[in-house]
């Protein structure tokens, strides 16, 4: 999974007939000290409640299908969580 | 997903048995300015609407056959939709 | 999908079980504009008629074994066919 | 599989339903020479006992949900072992 | 799949469940012209003979659980096959 930022949102009235319904986010990959790392994708929502600005971690690849309410969708990124906090390890 | 254009279109005779019917069109990744981003790659066509010039979202991987409409095809890149409009978020 | 061209081929006696009888093949990924881009792959040949210095697409990741006679290979690029066209779609 | 360090930890109240309770870590992929390599990844600790600083390896994309106690999460990267050596091997 | 060439071993006492048994082998991709390419990966011995400095072809994603006895572990690269030649192709 990667942190990422919310930044943006896509309108598109004709998708593919199992993407119905799929709230669709423009994210930006982040590093672990939250600065942009490569390019900004578009990602189905899975938690439904991610909002503008926010701090997410993405899942890709199969297992974002994995969750989604139907696992037999054309999704290759979803918002999995929104991030509370993120530590350093320290022995 | 990732938002892409559509540049051109591949011709191909000589297929794998389950690719038969499938249009097959060339897109170029972009960014979310919308600029150009990393190689141009063949995509299958699973909304069969998308024309030339188009801005489109595909969907790569494994979940860019689960847009079609036979699931078990060699197919690693799909447009998923046809974008109407990006908007930026704001707090 | 990925433009490529068929550069060489790769001759291997040990192999595991269930890619016995495969045509292994060496391909060079392509631009649109078909000048190399990234590194040479080796493929499992799908269509089982691409010869050498012929223009071809690929497909990866899992999708490259649902290309084949018996989906469960640990095959992650074939050539599933061959290019006749590339053409530029003009509005 | 990758070598990697674990360097931090998530904390997400909000979660895809299936992935409450795994344990997510910040790891930083490392080349052989242990050196630090690319971006650091969001993974699920399978083995749950990695701890901070320790040197692990992980697996991306759908094997990493294959790691997990219930194989159909949205997880992308698992820790799946703990390195006790890493050797060069010599003809 | 990709050439790749033997250059480690990976020993790892606490791993997740179904790993157990597996050979982890470190291999360093290579270019056609069996130059190293990226960063070196810990990869699953599928052929059970693969020694130090061999040249291999290796398979990544998904497809690499599939050259191992049982199809569902967690492994991302697995060596399928020991190369005996690789050639050019001529017209």
């Amino acid at each position: 999974m990667q942190l990422a930022r919310v930044i943006g949102t896509v309108v598109a009235t004709v998708k593919a007939d199992n993407m119905e319904g799929l709230r669709l986010l423009i994210v930006q990959p982040l590093t672990r000290q939250l600065q942009p790392a490569g390019q900004a994708v578009v990602a189905a929502d899975a938690v439904e409640m991610a909002g503008p600005g926010e701090l997410v971690f993405i899942v890709g690849a199969r297992e974002a299908a994995e969750a989604m309410p139907n696992r037999f969708v054309p999704v290759d990124h979803a918002i999995v969580g929104i991030v509370d906090a993120v530590s350093e390890l320290r022995r």
